[in-house]
């Protein structure tokens, strides 16, 4: 389903919204079918019910426009639209240290889209850098179910080089720059050991 | 303006919401009748732009119902409600460390209200500290224009004392445990100097 924006831009409403809206779409074999999004919701629970983590998904921006304030029961919004975020979707704090990353997800086998990034988050990617927080990326190619964890500062230098290079990351650079996460029951993906073993001097 | 939820809750729209709705209600004269709310993402918008930190308003987390996807323009939100956050409503990266706060105001002049703080946020607060995160409450007695940050810690104690004990917190008793801050025109609310100076060791 594609909308389009007043702007023009097209919006693609993300599994989450969807699910909001109808629970019929949510249904899930095992781990196929699930979206990155509720995998790492499910993790990120995990940390917190065990004490190793606060982490958790912003909710989506929306732009209100008309509320209704009916007596006796509860405030509608009656028109309100999606917004772009101004940074990423998950952040929080692991061991004291500030935690800020956006998971993204695609079919392709051999190489990430940089369309899936935005310059406001890429921006705000760049920012946290300068406040020495740990920022990075969680990239899924959904088809062969592999993730892989790769530092902002990789994401960032490759989405500004997109102008006059490749418009996508190609998987073997995701492999030799990144971290490979492995796919688990508890939690899902286990993101925060990787993250532990990276940016934690032991 | 009282709204009740279907639960029985009572719903009080916070200026921001109003103001999203109608622009009418934001006309502000110098600092009088700028919510600490407007005050805080102005010192925000200041720390970002001068590389001091990166700190965000998460958005008010909405129940959407129902989304229209009309054909050739934007997707619109046709029924969603208000939900309580169940973090508080500001975090981010300073130094490295992670910054976590809920800011509230009072017209009271000699306590501060211990009902402006919900069982989600409290416990969240408490979840921070674990992970060795900085958190705190900025409070301000918006009649004579004082605003004190209060260390989670001690928020938390008078909460849980709350239900044997006091349901606000003397006036008295923050001057002695928390830290004033001065307003300033750049940036309004300068929390961070004072973050700097309780929290980071020179």
């Amino acid at each position: 389903m594609s909308i389009r924006y007043p702007n023009g831009k097209a919006y693609i409403p993300k599994q989450n919204d969807r699910n909001k809206v109808s629970k019929k779409n949510s249904i899930s074999y095992g781990n196929r079918g699930m979206s990155l999004e509720e995998d790492i919701n499910i993790s990120n629970e995990y940390y917190l019910a065990k004490g190793i983590a606060v982490i958790h998904k912003k909710p989506t921006p929306l732009q209100i426009v008309k509320v209704d304030y009916p007596k006796r029961s509860a405030a509608v919004i009656k028109e309100a639209y999606f917004q772009q975020a101004s940074t990423t979707d998950y952040n929080g704090v692991f061991k004291g240290k500030y935690i800020d990353f956006e998971a993204k997800e695609t079919k392709n086998k051999t190489s990430f889209p940089l369309k899936n990034f935005h310059k406001h988050q890429i921006e705000h990617m760049g920012q946290v850098l300068s406040q020495q927080g740990i920022c990075f990326a969680l990239l899924r190619f959904s088809t062969i179910d592999e993730v892989y964890l790769l530092d902002a500062e990789h994401l960032c230098s490759f989405w500004y080089k997109q102008e006059h290079d490749r418009k996508s990351i190609p998987k073997s650079e995701i492999e030799a720059l990144g971290h490979a996460i492995g796919n688990g029951l508890y939690p899902r993906i286990d993101y925060l050991s990787v993250v532990e073993n990276i940016y934690f001097v032991h």
